[in-house]
Formats: structure tokens, C-alpha cells, sequence
């Protein structure tokens, strides 16, 4: 199947394409008629505004527009090269959203919870006995980090990251780490709405009892201690606001 | 809870923050302070070129950048706005981490599958009868577009976006319009994998019993009979590659 998404970014939804959308486009045509892959190395802008007849400062806009979307990678002087995907496009997009009241926060967990009882099932299939061993590691270092909530977020980040990279597929992975930003703050958040040790003890054993259904490679286990998990966090979530 | 994502473009992932990054995040840090909301009006980039104490230069590639992700609208000669979230700056993501190998076909239907079973299943619970009339209208659509590929797609995108648009949360929504690019080379190339007129009745079958059970109000249902259009959507896919 030949995939090209070129001009994905332009007139369909937009109406007539820019200068500098029809420049963006110029170059995604060239990674996919080229086959390049992530680190590949593109022409410069001088190269492309040749090619396509516009200036130097359309070519620039387009560059900049690419790398921030992270499609490419441009630095100080080194030859622009092909990006990789990472969650920051998307975390950004969401970060706004909240912050604009376009999602609530609610909505951002329920889809956290809708991808993450997939990762949790998928990783009990496909995880390598290190991915295993990190994931339990992880809930461990949240239970030995005590009251210090930076290093309790830390790990609880890397704990619903160790399991979608476990899952096997790299784009559940990304879009789980589109989510950090929000953890970043939530999750302290409604940290503090567990007053209680024991409620505290709670949440720390639910993240345990994932990884260790992960471990034994128990898939639904795992997906259902993980809804478990959310259906406690999401209220927690609810309840800090 | 204050929201506040300041600087999660920045220096974080990145080591340290380049001008650029200072004031992306400066116009971050002044959508967020004064509480603005979609479509409200910022400064121009003169303003923050001088409360910044940087070039417009750097101001200008700043929104540029900001304009690239959706979070700001800047059109000729009227004043930038706070942007709307949309499926586009995802869907640039997903299309060139496929085209580039990062990401396989396969995978972004595994991820499609986990989100859109949830939206079935919170369509059947959520929907308006506007909204159950507007989802059976496309999957009846779909039949009557006969053998015309490109309306059998367009109205397959459609189902599914007005599935999510039933949900009631606009970040399924929007993470399910990023793969509209993607259907629309991948749903006409699962098409050519069938060849009988049997093999095409069942798939539209399948899309007009998923608009009934959400009709119904069957979340449950609807949720397996999205499951099951998948099972056979991710096969023909992977056949049609």
C-alpha cells in the first residue's frame, strides 16, 4: 500500500494552501518519495526554495512550522534531518486545551483510561522480563519514596510509561507520554486528597498489584487491577480540582 | 487545582531553553495568567518582543511555532488568537511517524480499535437522538454509495468521527479525527481486499448494526459489534498492504 499523507496539512480542511503550506507539503513529498527515515538528513532551505520558486523567508517559515510539529529536526547550523515522533506534539496540543477549557481534565483521564487498560493487557502479553522487572521496580521506587510527592509523581510517570512501552506498540507509548504534563500536576493534586495512610497505602498497592499481573503474564488480571486503578484516580482527580 | 503547563516545550526534554522556547512559553504563560479562552485576542508580537527584551525576530518564529501546533491563529494582519484544538496537529504527527517507518499500519489500528470501542460504547450511552439519527444516516450512506470507493470512505470517516462527536468528550474526538489522513489511503486499500459482493454487504452491515446498537442505547453491545468490525478491519488491512 502506498502510503503518502502529503498535503495533510493543507488546503482540505483550510481552503486555498499558502506559500508556506505549499512549502511544508514540498517537503513532506520529499521524505516519502525519498523513503527517508528518522535521522535521514533533508537539502537545506536554500535547496527547496530553488526548487519551488519562493523565497528564503517562506522556506524558513516552513522549516519552522515542520519542526515544531517535530517532523524535522533543525539545530544550530547542522543539516536539517528527519524528526522523530515523540508525545510532545500532542502533549502540548492537550496542555492548551486544558488550560483553555476546550477538555476537562476528567476527559483527559477517561482517555488515559480507555488506552491504559489496553497497554496494561498488552504489556502482560508482550513485555521482555526486563520490561517486567523495570515496571515492578518502578511501583516499588513509588511505595520507597515516602512522602516525597516529586519523586512519587517521577515514578508514577515512569511506571504508565514502562507499561506502554511493554505493550509493544510505539504509538500507544507516545500518546501516553503526551500525557506527563497533566500528571505532572494532577497527580500531586490528588495526592492530597488521600489524607489517610491507609488510603495512601492503597493507591501504592494498586501499582503493584499491575505490575506483578504483568509479570505473571496474566492479561486480564492486569487489565482489570488497572481499571481498579483508574476508577480510584479518576475520583481523586475529581475530588482535588 | 491551577493548571498551569508552562514550559513544556521547553527545557525539560531539551536541555536548556533556546530564545525561541523563552518566548513560546512567555505566550503560554500569558494565555494561561489571563484566564483566555478560544478565539480571544493576544498582544501582537510587538508587545512581547519588548516585555520579553528579544528581537521580532525571535517573537515571530515563536508564533510561528505556535501556529504551527494549533495553539494560537495567526492570519494576515489581524490580530493572533488563542486557537482551537483540533485532529490536525496529530494527525501530521501520525502520518509522517507512518511514512517514515516509526510507526506501522497495524499499530495505529490496534490504537484506533481501543479508542473506538470505548466511543461505541459511551455514543450508546451519551448520544442525542440527533446524534443516533446522524450515525445510522452515514452507515446507511455507506450502502447506498455502492461501488463509488471515494463516498464509501468519506462517509466511513464520518461514522466514525460522529460515533466519537456521541461520546461526549472532544478528546476522543479529536484523537480519532487525526486518523482521517490515514483512512483515507488505508479504508479504499482494505476495500480492493474485497473482492465478493458478500465480503462488502458484511463490512456495511457491520457499520449499520454499530449505528443500531447506539441507536438502542446497547453500550455493550455496541462495543462488540465495533470489536467485531475491527477484527475483520485489522485483517484486511494488514491483507492490503
Amino acid at each position: 500500500m502506498a502510503l503518502s499523507f502529503v498535503g495533510h496539512q493543507s488546503a482540505a480542511l483550510d481552503g486555498a494552501p499558502t506559500l508556506v503550506q505549499r512549502a511544508v507539503d514540498a517537503v513532506n513529498a520529499h521524505i516519502v518519495e525519498h523513503k527517508l527515515k528518522v535521522g535521514d538528513t533533508l537539502p537545506g532551505e536554500g535547496h527547496f526554495a530553488d526548487a519551488l520558486g519562493v523565497s528564503r523567508a517562506v522556506m524558513r517559515e516552513a522549516f519552522g512550522a515542520l519542526a515544531a510539529l517535530r517532523l524535522i529536526d533543525v539545530g544550530n547550523g547542522r543539516k536539517p534531518r528527519v524528526g522523530a515522533i515523540d508525545g510532545s506534539v500532542m502533549a502540548a496540543a492537550l496542555s492548551h486545551a486544558v488550560t483553555t477549557e476546550q477538555v476537562t481534565v476528567g476527559e483527559v483521564w477517561e482517555v488515559r483510561r480507555t488506552l491504559e487498560l489496553r497497554t496494561a493487557s498488552l504489556a502482560a502479553v508482550n513485555r521482555t522480563k526486563e520490561q517486567a522487572d523495570l515496571i515492578l521496580a518502578e511501583a516499588n521506587a513509588m511505595i520507597a519514596a515516602g512522602d516525597d510527592l516529586d519523586q512519587v509523581t517521577q515514578h508514577d510517570i515512569r511506571f504508565h510509561q514502562a507499561i506502554s512501552t511493554a505493550s509493544g506498540n510505539m504509538l500507544f507509548l507516545q500518546i501516553v507520554r503526551s500525557f506527563e504534563p497533566l500528571m505532572r500536576i494532577a497527580v500531586p493534586a490528588a495526592w492530597h486528597t488521600r489524607v489517610t495512610a491507609a488510603q495512601r497505602r492503597n493507591v501504592l498497592e494498586q501499582h503493584r498489584q499491575i505490575a506483578e499481573m504483568i509479570r505473571d503474564r496474566d492479561a486480564a488480571a492486569a487489565s482489570a487491577a488497572m481499571h481498579a486503578h483508574f476508577e480510584r484516580s479518576i475520583g481523586d482527580i475529581l475530588a482535588g480540582r
